[in-house]
């Protein structure tokens, strides 16, 4: 399956506002942009952002408005890879072909740039063009899900407890529900909030991100066993080595991909309510999760 | 000059509230939570919380509306401190007469505990029980005075940078208004927005705050030269040892004292127009500086 046309229109969007909305390298202190801007620019997919925009689409055209809610997600995934590359934690030195931000910056300023992007996340939604109500409500959303409960950051801390030890399907579920399906689910339901979707369908499309996030992650999971490290642009076989709990792991690889599969098509099928409106969101949950697994 | 009276009220209020916000330490994953408590509850004075609290009442009584926003801004202040411990960046072993957090449950879960309570800040102040617009409104500032420009990062890089160097008076001034200043300042100002403070009144107390906050680190910094370890809760003599770019450092102490009081004399002199509705406010600063300059 080829990537839809919008994702890269989409895409090209996305990183001219991140351009935008990113301090310029040279204000004061300079070191600081210029560690943020690097891993920012480093190469990513902006499936957050984009899972936003074509969110927000259902119910709106108006593109600019949610355009900063969209780079804010962008903002605090990138925080969260640059801290689990640290040394301390998955002690990466390859990012998307590239090296860390510690690689790059030392440590003490990978782990400010990531404070800085998370900061600024929240900085920049507060100051986005949609009324102050909607506002409140997806930092709500966002910051929840990027949070301990559930939220991303107890998945880390769980993927970290985890490492070495057998864990249940249970457990898994939970790490994986948090550490990655929270943000992207947060991301459509942000998307959708900036829009003014209603209540019901907010609940839909809260229902559409957690799966898609889950098969998501499950692919991940996949891939690290399957590609080789030059297409991943990261280590691959990394989970493997570290002795991640992964679906691979506790499944096996077809039973994995039976899964990743399943899960997306319940996510796709959450979407018909909407008809033709949501026709670039199933695409993106098809070509996240179908292509890939 | 002896603790004012409602310091010590405003204490307790704070401390209930900021347990009432924090996820219960068996919360999944329970670990995280410890260390995040562990941080919050390890002694902190509450200055920022204390400020908020005080500016607020200068337009208001109903106090259960700031608490959350009080609490919001020892939850960035802390995240800070855990950030700044670690072994990449200050490296200290001691904080408020105990471990600190890296110290106590290691690097990986300080960094990640230090990113929960930010992102916790933020998710507590969208959900801050005032108006949505004075909601947005104080996220932009609070967030804005914990960034890169001219916010506490900003100057926790240039610290870094400067560490070992001459450094300008004017870099000295620039260090001390983004690291410790910005945010103090955006206590105040939160107050006085969760308050529903007209813009003219909001500009007053922006300059309170600026001063005031400048006035607290030269005093800070003196401190670190006068007191001994016990009397401070972390270790004494740092600022030297690690060549830190300080008031004492560049102008000797006596300059340093009557500059602190000067700035202190004239953060205190833009409350007049407030009259006796800023007595606690006034106190606190005269309490924060000219009780320890």
């Amino acid at each position: 399956m080829k990537l839809p046309a919008f994702f890269e229109q989409d895409h090209r969007l996305v990183d001219a506002e991140l351009d935008r909305l990113l301090p310029p390298e040279k204000a004061r202190p300079p070191l600081i942009h210029r560690a943020m801007r690097y891993s920012i620019f480093a190469g990513g997919k902006r499936v957050r952002p984009i899972l936003c925009i074509e969110a927000f689409r259902i119910f709106s055209d108006e593109i600019t408005s949610v355009l900063p809610v969209a780079c804010s997600l962008e903002f605090i995934h990138t925080y969260s890879l640059i801290h689990d590359d640290l040394p301390a934690l998955d002690n990466d030195d390859l990012r998307r072909g590239q090296p860390t931000c510690h690689k790059k910056f030392g440590e003490a300023m990978a782990i400010l740039a990531g404070d800085a992007l998370l900061t600024l996340a929240f900085e920049r939604l507060a100051a986005a063009p949609i009324p102050p109500a909607q506002g409140v409500a997806l930092i709500k959303e966002i910051a929840s899900a990027a949070g301990t409960i559930d939220g991303m950051v107890g998945g880390q801390v769980a993927d970290l407890e985890a490492g070495g030890k057998q864990v249940t399907p249970e457990m898994l579920q939970y790490i994986h529900c948090s550490k990655t399906a929270a943000l992207i689910r947060a991301s459509i339901v942000s998307g959708a909030i900036a829009g003014g979707a209603c209540p019901q369908d907010l609940e839909r499309l809260r229902t559409f991100g957690g799966l898609i996030g889950w098969a998501f992650q499950v692919t991940d999971d996949i891939l690290d066993v399957e590609e080789s490290s030059a297409a991943l642009g990261k280590t691959a076989g990394k989970d493997q080595a570290q002795q991640k709990a992964t679906y691979p792991a506790l499944f096996g690889l077809k039973k994995s991909h039976e899964f990743a599969r399943d899960l997306a098509t319940r996510a796709i099928t959450t979407l018909e309510p909407f008809g033709a409106r949501a026709a670039n969101l199933r695409e993106l949950g098809e070509f996240l999760v179908l292509r890939r697994a």
